[in-house]
């Protein structure tokens, strides 16, 4: 029902704080036959996603991955996806990076619709996957007294982009941006002990600030722990910088994660503003990541 | 796999023959947790679903409704849906009409995402429901000998379309067009008995030439036999437009169905022409429906 309400509100346009909307990303939990069947619903969109000439093969490739990685999230298991495409582009290339994306993740196209358009390209994927971990964790768990943690580094896909738009004649250098990884296995082997878990695609201080408000607290984040892929003059823009996809999550005291991760800060109890980086008190107003 | 190779198909805009197009329209099948999951994702674009100044809220009762239909031909119940929206239209018009179609199937909005574009609006639907029959009504079950049925009159739309259009005071005149009904208990009633089952939204003949391929055969329609909502002279017509959500279905000779609906034909092993309508074979290339 929260995300249910979250999702009108950002229908309405009317969300009465910003970080409602992000909530509206937030996948959907249903019971099932015995089991829980978990469903996320992202859209990509030219000029806002991506740019009329990438490599429809990439644009195919992240629409999957950030899918993927909203599962990963959840500590969910793919199943399958169902796509909404307009016809019109490079078809065959986009169906090429779509068919390397499935077998990567090993999710099959379930179905979906295609329709032409005269515009510019909207595409929708649907992603299905089965809950591995009851309760399915979520961004509104996390207990004053926990430890925040991220899987990896940050800034990579913004070095990466950086790269892709100034030519580099090496693929390698834009790949972090072009193709990203949903970490899957990560997240299935985080989702039984996690208090809070979320995937990092809009910046690593804006979906902090978004776990915060969902979980009612405050994360207090030292920014030299965050691991990041960039020279350290830039800092303070990676971790502002969506697209990198690691998994964020809280941990009660003490714990260690199963896989490898970095404890970037702590829950507190304080909540007039959702973050504390080193010290100082940010809230979304504050340009903390990637607001769309 | 049937479904993803024409999907696929589809997509490549390869498709081999005509009524693969028509395939990728159909549900995905999911067994999940002792029960069967049926999902579908139908896409709905401003200029070819629907025009600019169309009501919203018309148009999101449209956009569940060709969902729900899709659901009431495989005799699923309906569960929720997720909706990827496109921000800037009158978004409080789409979702007064959203809500009240919601209401009327009963189901609920699970989640989905939003985005701002700035060119011509594009809306996706996901709905997922839950099979009540096994196996899954599909549209390539029929068999030779078989009778073939109508749960109602078609040109409805049609008539609606042109109310609507010629600016009717009265919205009762347009409202077949508008606010769609898809036949959900229809559906959950028939499935146990249909050999073959599909809802009618792109024409009469096109969708019963689509079932006929799907099934390797033949449907000898009697053109009188179908029931009409539109004037005598326009009977060619009728049976060309989609939209009004009919659903079509065989049953083993002699077998009445359970439902109020019309025989119209029966299937024959003949394999040149999908459609024989009063004797004259007919395809798809005879221009026997709405080709999107």
């Amino acid at each position: 029902v929260t995300s249910e309400l979250a999702f009108i509100a950002a229908l309405r346009g009317m969300a009465t704080h910003p970080a409602a909307r992000g909530l509206a990303d937030d996948c959907a939990v249903v019971e099932f036959g015995a089991e829980t069947l978990i469903l996320t619903h992202d859209m990509m969109a030219e000029g806002v996603h991506f740019l009329r000439d990438q490599d429809p093969a990439d644009i195919a490739w992240k629409l999957l991955a950030t899918n993927m990685s909203d599962l990963a999230a959840k500590g969910a298991e793919p199943i399958g996806v169902l796509l909404g495409y307009t016809l019109g582009g490079d078809d065959a290339r986009f169906l090429a990076g779509l068919t390397e994306a499935l077998a990567h993740y090993g999710v099959a196209l379930l179905g979906g619709d295609t329709i032409s358009v005269t515009g510019s390209q909207t595409l929708g994927l649907t992603a299905l996957g089965r809950a591995t971990t009851r309760p399915v964790p979520s961004r509104s768990g996390a207990k004053a007294g926990d430890t925040l943690w991220i899987t990896g580094a940050v800034g990579a896909a913004m070095i990466g982009l950086e790269a892709w738009q100034a030519g580099h004649a090496d693929p390698a250098a834009s790949v972090a941006y072009r193709r990203p990884r949903a970490l899957l296995a990560e997240g299935r082997a985080l989702a039984p002990y996690v208090t809070a878990m979320m995937d990092v695609s809009d910046g690593l201080l804006l979906d902090a600030a978004r776990m915060a408000r969902a979980s009612g607290l405050c994360f207090a984040i030292n920014s030299a722990d965050v691991p990041i892929h960039a020279p350290e003059n830039r800092r303070a823009e990676a971790l502002r910088w969506g697209d990198d996809y690691q998994l964020l999550f809280t941990l009660p005291a003490g714990l260690e994660p199963p896989v490898a991760a970095s404890k970037i800060g702590v829950a507190i109890a304080e909540t007039t503003a959702p973050i504390l980086l080193d010290g100082e008190p940010l809230s979304e107003t504050d340009g903390l990541g990637y607001e769309h």
